[in-house]
């Protein structure tokens, strides 16, 4: 087995962290913990996301208005911020899923590009 | 229009930016502009590959010996160093085709999740 490229994937996972957060966010209001796990769960383990990407990520879409947050309890009744797709972040997923169906067309076609066409 | 996010489009690129050359070159040695021109025309311009990533992934691909390359004449008898894919490259674009289709995989999972599934 050769070693796996985490490297790669990190960035790639980079890229659309914020495209998987939103689309998480539709199903409904989650705390940080409650995403990830989603991501997870959904991703079927491929995608591990790590709390330090995701608060930071979770940060930057508030600061952008995508997201609004407020202190809730969590299932355990610990103190947990709730994330919220806001109208503007639905706006920016429906960006993101084309630009997202886009790039992953694009590779698609070139991975399937005959050897003829050389 | 909302501004597009390059950034994220560079890192995603970046991630996948090994993956394309490798496919590429399985159509024939090439030089460096070329793989930039067929990765453009391939993707139907998607992919602009800057020259200077470009020119790093070479070397960095060159030094794991996953292509090799030697100085021929370009089309216009330029002076120019042409890239070819070593067995070792192609055992490494196999990986990465599969890791590649299990990242989109997952993303497209996520994608169609049902909201019924909150």
């Amino acid at each position: 087995m050769p070693p796996r490229d985490d490297k790669d994937r990190a960035n790639l996972l980079q890229g659309t962290l914020d495209l998987l957060i939103l689309r998480t966010l539709v199903l409904g209001p989650r705390h940080g913990q409650g995403i990830a796990r989603l991501i997870q769960q959904q991703s079927e383990d491929v995608f591990l996301v790590d709390h330090g990407s995701l608060y930071l990520a979770l940060q930057r879409l508030e600061e952008r208005s995508w997201v609004s947050a407020k202190w809730g309890a969590s299932e355990n009744n610990r103190k947990a911020r709730f994330y919220t797709l806001t109208p503007t972040g639905r706006a920016q997923l429906t960006d993101k899923i084309s630009e997202w169906n886009r790039i992953a067309g694009a590779i698609a076609r070139i991975l399937g590009a005959e050897k003829s066409e050389a």
